[in-house]
């Protein structure tokens, strides 16, 4: 049996804080794991964003609401699922991300959790472990699982690495040409018969 | 995040191989893990009876297509995975128990594969890995989740033990009063109290 680890923003629903971004107008918020390598330097950055504009978790939700899955990302994971199982693995958290798991039929994700006060204010985050997407493949084949796995960004790369068969989705032309040992695939269509040959 | 392991068989839907007794009448094959408390001794009998009664993977087939789960198994999964991460985890083989995860909507299953011949007999079994309920969860700790568990039977003990919280499911009275230490629930409301407490 398979595990097909899918990474979720940029894969399977759009960037949320690309979206936050557009939505506020802070163009401070558009940097996302496509860009800065180092996702505690990334959060780091978002957070001080957030106490200078005086966002909330609020403004967040406000977003993500308004947000949709791709197309066909929904079919997608749920004809995967009658074959094989699929986890996905997001550095995301769940105070902000439910909305669209919701709309993806609530698959199992390993994601984070945030710090919000009581008033509203994003006052930190928790990576559940480091580097967990790396780290939960390699649990899967310590379990005896064959591991699958595609992404589109810098944190990606390990899970990719780690896995049996490693493939960038949708992602950027610099990435793929640093990595040009991953298969690739810019299309469901495409990533689906990677995923179960 | 807190992911909740429940058990298939006596939890979700009932026991298959005590289905297949039924529309057999084959008494060797009422023999569950509540029995037998030796998983590969009750696989090794169940082979056995098997190649005597020429019993094909088509008849396990004809016994899984008539089977359906529990009464609302599959709205208690749909209800718990708004918040929380399940995984099913059984000793049942994917190539027999496939038509019900179906009917539960295709959640993720750990289980194991059978060895089939291109004639339909079942010569043999895989098991994943040993002890892959006790395994499962002692990753996702190690992952970082917190593990709560349910299951009715010997072999989920392990599970059950390693888990933050276990919970026996209908269990028989005997593994009740043996286990006492672990809480029980006989209906899904109660279950759903005890795991999302």
């Amino acid at each position: 049996m398979r595990i097909i680890c899918l990474d979720l923003e940029g894969v399977l629903v759009p960037e949320i804080w690309i979206s936050l971004a557009k939505r506020t107008n802070i163009n401070d918020l558009l940097l996302t794991t496509r860009d800065i390598e180092d996702y505690s330097e990334l959060m780091d950055h978002r957070l001080k964003v957030f106490k200078k504009e005086g966002l909330k978790i609020s403004d967040i939700h406000d977003a993500v609401n308004n947000l949709q899955p791709f197309k066909g990302a929904k079919d997608f994971i749920d004809d995967l699922s009658k074959d094989f199982q699929v986890i996905i693995l997001s550095d995301t958290f769940y105070e902000i991300a439910s909305p669209l798991f919701y709309k993806l039929g609530n698959p199992n994700v390993f994601c984070h959790h945030l710090d919000i006060s009581n008033s509203g204010d994003i006052i930190g985050y928790k990576l559940r472990i480091d580097d967990q997407k790396t780290k939960a493949v390699k649990a899967f084949h310590k379990l005896g699982f064959k591991v699958y796995a595609a992404g589109d960004s810098y944190n990606d790369l390990g899970m990719l690495k780690a896995a049996d068969k490693g493939i960038l989705y949708c992602a950027p032309e610099a990435l793929k040409n640093q990595y040009s040992n991953f298969e690739n695939a810019n299309d469901y269509e495409t990533l689906k018969a990677l995923l179960v040959d």
